[in-house]
């Protein structure tokens, strides 16, 4: 993960719209996933709260995702399709430099 | 990550405690990595907030950390090493099932 800009929040999705949710997100893939230094995205589910999951996307650089992506006509599809579900709408945030280590 | 667990939370440290925490972290790590069931340890530092982090803990279950690690005399040191930097308490829970793709 040196080197990689990670941008991450938590997703709470309206009540009993999370099968929607996901699909909507299965159809939007390629909106994010085609954008220059977009890594890997990953989404998570919380196991505690079902309606909540953990969004990781990996990115080249805050630029990528803020400009790149987030100024592009591609996430006004994604926001199109994706928005309505968000409730909080959430707080996304970047990380970089991690502490990583593996079993010993 | 299909199969692992992912102990995940946001975790706020007190100002200008970082490097410190960050240290004493590093002092830490072998609390944790020695535990049956532990996979792999990242701490992200967020790039808009200094002293906040995302904490992102790979498990083999969620019993590895829940019982394994947090009933055990390694994570009462782990506390006493650690816990006195977090304000508030973080709120800790655990993903599962990501739906994950890589660029095209």
């Amino acid at each position: 993960m040196n080197g990689v800009i990670l941008e991450a929040g938590i997703l709470n999705i309206r009540e009993g719209q999370q099968d929607a949710f996901e699909a909507a997100l299965n159809r939007a893939r390629s909106l994010i996933s085609s954008t220059p230094g977009f890594l890997a995205f990953n989404l998570h589910r919380c196991i505690e709260t079902p309606n909540r999951y953990l969004l990781l996307v990996q990115w080249e650089s805050v630029h990528a995702h803020t400009i790149g992506f987030r100024q592009s006509d591609r996430y006004r599809q994604w926001r199109a399709l994706l928005h309505e579900f968000y409730d909080p709408f959430p707080v996304i945030e970047h990380f970089d430099n991690p502490i990583s280590f593996d079993a010993e």
